[in-house]
């Protein structure tokens, strides 16, 4: 095996500087506003002293003693968006902005965004932080009248589902739905209804006309919901949402654009497409803290999914009238939601540029099929960055013979500083390409090329 | 209006810094995990100087030009914790350990809890981080079998009454109640149903024996779940939590006992007082990110509320049979499940002090009662940190004359460096002394003493 790359150790170093500073600033918050007393101050200095070693091995790149490997005990140290090349399928559209890394050392604590709550008392109201405003660009951002953040896109579907659908009713599905999608159906007693895939792994709108057809001739009635993934999760396919919205509208079915995959690293305009609900992830593709997502809807389809309460207590007659139902009440109360807010400029922006995005990705797809064998599973020229890849005819074969099987693979891969592909995977497996430099793109194609050429596989 | 205290600018120069390092630590995240090229060589060593021009005046202990304002564009700066006493009702549980916001650093990205995902693929049977071990521990802690994190415990409210209640079922809930509750039976269908309180604002188990038996006369069939809260948000009275079990025992009730404001920071022992659920919450109670939270239960119970989806794909028959329905499949997949587990061995610890919290809060009390005219309005002497009080006939005799209103003895606390009081309130308002020292709590009562004498009013 390899001996790799070696791995830089000021990265190390810049998380012991980061943690030795929150060191500092806890003293802060255990002294009077007065200021540090004598004591205090001396941890304060002792403090200083240990950040300034730190940053004095920082400035000459070398570490003494050994590189730091846990956070707090049993919480390893993460740091494989610094020291590598991350692939994962569903992690680089979550990736944080620095922006948001900095909001969320300030607003880390508990109830953050709770400080200047006032009167109706409900977080999309709030102007300080200016989440309100937060809230109306978001939806402005998504084509949409309003919007609310949830706790990911699962609970968007949720939200939705369960002010729609009642037990026994249909829910028009793809074939490639989420899991999330069935959990949501499921729990409100719907059931799923799934639009079968054309010969190219695509969901279309003739195949979801004929679904709603099959499903009103055998339930009897229409299905309450069509609820379809733009791009899936398995292939990265694009979807065809426009043609899919045409056909809700003429059976008259509200339609939930799934956008996990696209919302935040793509434009997405929900009227122009016709949607009647958005729903997007913020740890999936809003450089966002985990769980955190937006449902978007019309003003029309708002009265129902965030209708307020009208329960009035018994005995004490308490009503919670600005309250919504499926919200229940506050949803993302700090550092989820600001690391959103934070996010939101760049988010923006980087929409903008998905053509490049799509253009790395398909420039690494070509590098990737080089190697003699490898094909991709997805629809091609790729429109995503998220692939499907089946290595069964070149990197598995090595594996067959190779003591450590399908890891040869992964430690070939970390040997070059490349991580997140599925350890030990060789056959069909995912990687996404999201948000990683040409000159990343260009290391990353290369390196497939030179582990088959290591292993005599041939290089087309 | 007075001066007040002057901030200590080393804070201002705190975060800073903290956000200087996340600017180096940006550039690592572009680069090839080869090494730096000259360019970002070039930016990390300005970096580094930058850094260094912060280090210098924060061992000064003073800053050049403007303190830091602003994390980012539109918003602020948070110092809440460091430059003030927060006495926010809701708040101070919910403030991060050192531990979380050094785990929060390093794991804020989206999804970072997935790194090591590997079958049976479901957050809590992540092995690395130690997430699996984390809810094993998290049942013991609660002293019930099973444990989940959930996204706030309203969340938990909301997979128990979904899983229990039919539309039109009653539900038991406190007069107490928080509007969570609520929600989370409207939700599903059902109906609150207030016990009453006694004269000195408890739920006792006679009282809710009568009611159980009010429902039963009324609706012709038992209540399908009895929800109470342990401390209840209003006036953190403790209520009769075991005769309460006793009674929902009795009945063969399911009984849901509602630890958003003691778990994390009393010891709560679920089996040791009769619950069929425990709910606690991460950002009010456990010093963890919002939205966080825990759902725990028996092995009885969890067949029920943790069961895995049934639901099976008509075209392409997928089964998702790990995923559990009421969790959505997995819950919190970042920075907030991983700040709970960082605080998690301090919130541990913490529970076993609560007594000298509980005589914190007394203390302060009695301090704040020797205002002629101020008045507790929860029970006396506190078994909580929370606490309602009433200040009518004394600061708000003040406010009454005053230019500012009520605010004005916002103004005077903050000037004294004391935050979180419901600003401009002077008459019925909530506070919190949850964890602060003994200093900072001798502090905050010497502060409302000294402000009843600077407008004159009588001090006993």
């Amino acid at each position: 095996m390899n001996r790799g790359i070696e791995m830089d150790i000021r990265i190390q170093k810049i998380f012991e500087a980061l943690f030795a500073i929150e060191d500092l600033r806890e003293i802060f918050r255990h002294s009077l506003p007065t200021g540090l007393n004598e004591d205090e101050e001396q941890r304060f200095s002792d403090g200083l002293t240990k950040l300034e070693g730190i940053l004095k091995d920082l400035k000459a790149g070398n570490g003494k003693g050994n590189p730091l490997k846990y956070v707090v005990d049993g919480i390893e140290l993460r740091t494989r968006e610094e020291s590598f090349i991350n692939i994962h399928p569903i992690q680089p559209g979550g990736r944080l902005t620095p922006e948001a890394r900095k909001v969320l050392i300030a607003y880390g604590d508990g109830y953050s965004t709770c400080d200047w709550c006032r009167k109706p008392f409900r977080l999309d109201k709030i102007e300080r932080p200016p989440i309100d405003e937060f809230h109306a660009e978001l939806a402005e951002f998504l084509g949409m009248d309003q919007a609310r953040v949830v706790p990911g896109a699962r609970r968007g579907f949720q939200a939705v589902v369960s002010s729609l659908v009642e037990k026994g009713d249909s829910v028009i599905v793809s074939s490639l739905a989420h899991y999330t999608e069935f959990l949501a159906v499921e729990d409100a007693g719907g059931v799923v209804k799934e639009v079968p895939l054309n010969e190219k792994n695509i969901v279309t709108g003739e195949a979801t006309a004929q679904k709603v057809e099959d499903v009103k001739r055998e339930a009897g009635t229409l299905p309450k919901l069509i609820m379809i993934d733009h791009f899936d999760y398995m292939f990265g396919n694009e979807h065809d949402v426009y043609g899919i919205a045409k056909v809700a509208k003429e059976y008259d079915i509200p339609f939930l654009y799934n956008g996990a995959y696209t919302v935040g690293v793509m434009p997405v305009d929900g009227k122009k497409i016709g949607a009647d609900f958005v729903v997007g992830s913020g740890h999936k593709s809003m450089a966002s803290v985990a769980p955190s997502g937006v449902l978007a809807t019309t003003d029309e389809w708002a009265k129902k999914v965030f209708r307020t309460t009208q329960m009035v207590g018994d005995v004490t007659k308490r009503k919670f009238g600005i309250k919504e139902v499926e919200m229940l009440g506050c949803t993302l109360m700090g550092g989820t939601l600001l690391s959103m807010m934070a996010s939101f400029p760049k988010v923006k922006e980087r929409t903008k540029k998905w053509d490049e995005e799509v253009r790395k990705s398909n420039y690494f797809i070509n590098e990737f099929l080089k190697v003699k064998g490898s094909k991709v599973l997805s629809e091609c020229p790729r429109k995503h960055t998220l692939s499907k890849v089946d290595t069964t005819e070149s990197f598995d074969k090595v594996a067959r013979e190779h003591k450590r099987r399908g890891y040869f693979l992964s430690d070939e891969l970390k040997n070059k500083g490349i991580v997140g592909e599925f350890a030990g995977a060789t056959r069909a497996w995912k990687l996404n390409t999201y948000g990683l430099t040409w000159d990343q793109i260009k290391y990353l194609g290369a390196a497939f090329i030179d582990i088959a050429m290591k292993y005599h596989i041939e290089v087309i």
